[in-house]
């Protein structure tokens, strides 16, 4: 079985995108509450939007599940007040939930969390318990930075962040590391701010002892871990000059790094040295690259072919990549994949 | 021969750290202008300071000559006013003219500039002309976020930067893109900050025109280029789909990486993604990692092992790596070393 770690409901129609605008400017305009709800769409609308597209590309690249969130970059935590954020992750995490249920082997819920800044994020909680506890989510996405590029809020290290984290690990649901778009005109938003927040996060997981506090927390760094892998040496390095334990020790129980990294050089650096325990698949289809390499012939976010081109890696751990780390990482989905298991397969 | 383009004076005298701590408190306490000169130092303590570091290393590793500027770290244009930039950059420059003075065919000398955020770069020309037209210097480091981590002001593709990009182009001197610390607890400086400025510059080149501009212009993006060339068919996917000319078109004339990136799999990767002539051999020495790799038994930042250790590279390439890239991309390195060749092998 291939598990994609790394999915956004990026094809969602345009009027959600539409009403989305809409939302945030009546917000900015003084609408602090109450605000409309969401525009309706059929069952057919939403298997159309999918099957020209995620679903199409997994049964061809032979992608049998995705875990599947929120667009990353309209979750958009800075704009308009808390209220709004809660009432707009609600709305994108019942259609995530809605997809799951049309296709319930196909995708795997994952939810977005109402973050805003300055806004301590234990009052995301009760958002993340309704997704995973009512409508069997398996994780959730948690953005390093809710300010959207101006990094105004606490380090995820600092106890700011800390009775989220115990409701995480109670509810043994890890979360991905994932910034949304970028109000700083510094940040690209998939060609620089995605890559730093997760190597911003990589670096204060190695200065702190998080993990001594929560050791079954655990956390996925998406896009192959940012500049991460590629230093790894540095990273071996810092640790050491800062009489840090090894990283072995210090995090490698409980952070990940998926394989969204578009061409098989970064693949092949990947593999090479993060242990095969410590990576998820996942391309991010469809997401930050949408065409072809034309070096290739084939798409860019295809990352299942760089992964399929290694020949150093064993059968073991390619399995471990697709599908025994996902199940590992994530409980709940191998709870649920049990459960569908049992289903489809009477005693 | 061999240069390195990377390598900072972060063995300094204490007292010149303490001096610049005083200033730096003198300064918030209100007094903005008539600071007090930095403490002296002999020759032979300058002598001693790089012997048992820089020299000493560069002598062990077999490299001949290193592109010298003040710490980057200590650059700080976050702290003080415009005044105390400036005033700081001058002592800092002028210590690194002595260096390369007392040791002319070991050191070249690069400069930091007075930048501070909110400042016009163009106030930065004075001190730059001083460098290079006075004082020899043969490049520069530019600051992408003279805010410390939270990247205030406009991106380097702004017409913000013009008239310091024209003085450069007009100099012939590139830039290496270095932030300074970071005063963001959310980004260390060697572990975080220091990548994703890398990341980020290259991202904002990509989406410009500001080659076209400026067609001679050039920068050097150090630490390997961020986590650029790991995610290289990111990038090019991103022109693409971005509408953007091909990477090689578009910028490759202009931007250059460095080498220090403290793995072999690194160097491994960046040697077979980027161009041969847009790679500067360079290895932050003594800078971020300063301890042995006990994988390896070797400093993790000498480079020059992962680059000889390169068995697809050609002799061809590995001359343009240590030498003829940087003769290239500093014209007035170059046209010194042309003037000490001339002294030292008279007709």
């Amino acid at each position: 079985m291939i598990i994609d770690c790394h999915g956004h409901f990026t094809t969602v129609p345009t009027s959600l995108r539409e009403y989305r605008k809409m939302q945030v400017a009546t917000c900015e305009a003084g609408q602090t509450s109450d605000f409309a709800p969401p525009p309706d769409f059929s069952d057919d609308e939403l298997r159309e939007r999918l099957e020209n597209a995620q679903l199409g590309l997994m049964k061809e690249r032979g992608i049998d599940l995705t875990l599947f969130s929120p667009i990353a970059g309209l979750m958009g935590h800075h704009q308009g007040n808390e209220a709004l954020s809660r009432h707009w992750s609600r709305i994108c995490n019942d259609l995530v939930h809605r997809v799951s249920n049309l296709y319930p082997d196909r995708f795997a819920p994952v939810c977005q969390l109402p973050q805003s800044p300055g806004i301590p994020p234990q009052n995301c909680i009760e958002e993340l318990e309704r997704c995973v506890s009512e409508l069997g989510f398996v994780g959730c996405n948690l953005n390093p930075d809710p300010s959207g590029g101006h990094w105004t809020d606490p380090p995820l290290t600092d106890r700011w962040w800390y009775p989220l984290f115990e409701k995480l690990a109670e509810l043994e649901v890890p979360a991905m590391i994932h910034v949304s778009g970028s109000c700083n005109p510094n940040f690209h938003h998939t060609g620089a701010h995605y890559l730093n927040g997760d190597t911003t996060a990589f670096m204060q997981f190695l200065l702190s002892d998080l993990f001594r506090d929560f050791p079954t927390l655990k956390f996925v760094i998406p896009h192959g871990g940012g500049a991460v892998p590629y230093h790894w040496g540095r990273y071996r390095g810092l640790a050491q000059d800062l009489n840090r334990p090894p990283l072995a020790e210090l995090l490698m129980e409980n952070v990940f790094f998926d394989t969204c990294v578009y061409h098989q050089p970064g693949i092949d650096l990947l593999t090479e040295v993060i242990p095969a325990e410590n990576i998820l698949f996942g391309s991010e289809m469809v997401g930050a690259v949408r065409s072809v390499d034309p070096e290739t012939g084939h798409y860019f976010d295809d990352t299942r072919r760089y992964v399929e081109a290694l020949t150093g890696l064993s059968e073991v751990d390619r399995k471990k990549i697709y599908e025994g780390n996902a199940r590992r990482v994530y409980p709940q989905l191998d709870k649920r994949l049990r459960e569908q298991e049992k289903i489809t397969t009477p005693a």
